[in-house]
């Protein structure tokens, strides 16, 4: 079998991938979300999925995440080929802030927590089971195989040299970091025989909640569905190798700089 | 006169910034730090130079540094030419993580609140006060003149693109964060008549507490005394000017990549 987790996948891009995934064929997808005994889309989706098994999971509680990786050991084994991190929200409040005014540390620091904590958190009770992947995602490089792919859903505004327009502090710096964070794994699971490629993904502006108040602005051909957005990515996802690892790549495969 | 704000300012290279600029005339030297009523160094300097106020400040409590904003209008006026935040820890453990297993939650959480949340605290409530300096440090350019300066301490491991040997998570992560923080905040004060220019510092490696446990592996003339560190530093500041902000420099002088 081949295992995935999903997380952050009560809604959005972390619903479809489990979607998308649940439909190959002998894969087991985990699927976790703060939110996920109440979640009815993503209830609907197990129920009818029987290869999607969902768990309640506050990304932000170490503890938590430590308890559930010893669950999941105990139910699918010790063995994972892909993680990917989707959890994120743009600010407490629902909106990106506009300028310095509207920036607060508790906002900050909670939009740190989810998008940038709660990912590496994951990496590092998970990447055990990534180092013990079989592989089965993306392209075997002839020379360097890797066991696993570790996914974090970074966004094109979390790029420090494409930002020419300010403004949504708290996001940008969480996906900044999370960038980081990418790049440290990408090394540190990199060394040993057994590897994990490590990227950063930029979905595009995805119709989701979390984009939903900034839609005026986007052209038509420019606002993916997550099904449009999902394909894409799972196209790249399906092509990586070790030598993409602690890159990040938007939507149609294009390097981003950080 | 001449008004700078020096926060993080008890020990390190934010100490010696406050001892470099107070030799200068006509300054106010505004130095603050979580523990600034109790360091011994930073009481003798605000005893021997008459013009250095020293203030306590915790940087990563919103309320402290908006009550401090206003107690420096009472005393100061609203006017400020300079702004360096230099507060850094590396670690709570006060040693950077060498692999995932040394990474907890509360520890990058710890981090980024005084690396990356402090800094970003400050420029909110004195962003106001460096729109209307006097633009007495750097170079005012012909065209595009600035009321103020403000300067991030960052560093060269801060870099995603430069990062080729990973670990120190929260401290990278916190670093790339604070060099997203300054690149936005060039945007936004650099829009309307009054600017200030904001910049990354990189101060290279730096004898103080923060970097002492790895000294080993720095070759000697690449060790700086945080005199030189700050001499490298005043020079770089002396000469920005409004092509420079949003930018991230090293103490040579060289331009980094994010």
């Amino acid at each position: 079998m081949t295992t995935v987790i999903v997380q952050g996948a009560t809604r959005g891009l972390g619903l479809q991938f489990c979607k998308a995934l649940a439909s190959r064929n002998n894969i087991n997808v985990i699927a976790t979300g703060r939110t996920a005994d109440t979640s009815q889309d993503l209830m609907d989706l197990a129920s009818n999925a029987k290869n999607v098994h969902s768990f309640s999971l506050n990304v932000t509680k170490e503890e938590e995440v430590k308890s559930l990786s010893e669950k999941i050991q105990g139910k699918f084994g010790s063995s994972l080929d892909l993680l990917i991190n989707c959890s994120a929200i743009l600010h407490p409040s629902g909106k990106g802030e506009t300028s310095l005014r509207d920036v607060s540390g508790q906002g900050l620091e909670d939009t740190l927590r989810t998008n940038t904590v709660g990912p590496l958190l994951m990496a590092k009770y998970f990447s055990p089971f990534l180092l013990k992947g079989q592989g089965r995602f993306g392209v075997q490089d002839e020379k360097s195989k890797h066991s696993g792919v570790l996914v974090n859903i970074t966004a094109k505004v979390g790029s420090i040299t494409d930002n020419s327009l300010g403004g949504w502090y708290s996001y940008r710096m969480s996906k900044a970091a999370l960038n980081m964070a990418t790049r440290n794994l990408s090394i540190e699971l990199g060394r040993g025989r057994n590897k994990v490629v490590c990227v950063s993904l930029h979905p595009g502006t995805v119709n989701t909640d979390l984009s939903r108040p900034y839609h005026k602005g986007v052209a038509p051909d420019k606002l993916f569905s997550t099904e449009q957005s999902v394909n894409y990515l799972m196209n790249i996802i399906d092509n990586l190798s070790v030598k993409d690892t602690g890159k990040c790549f938007a939507w149609d495969g294009s390097q981003m700089p950080f």
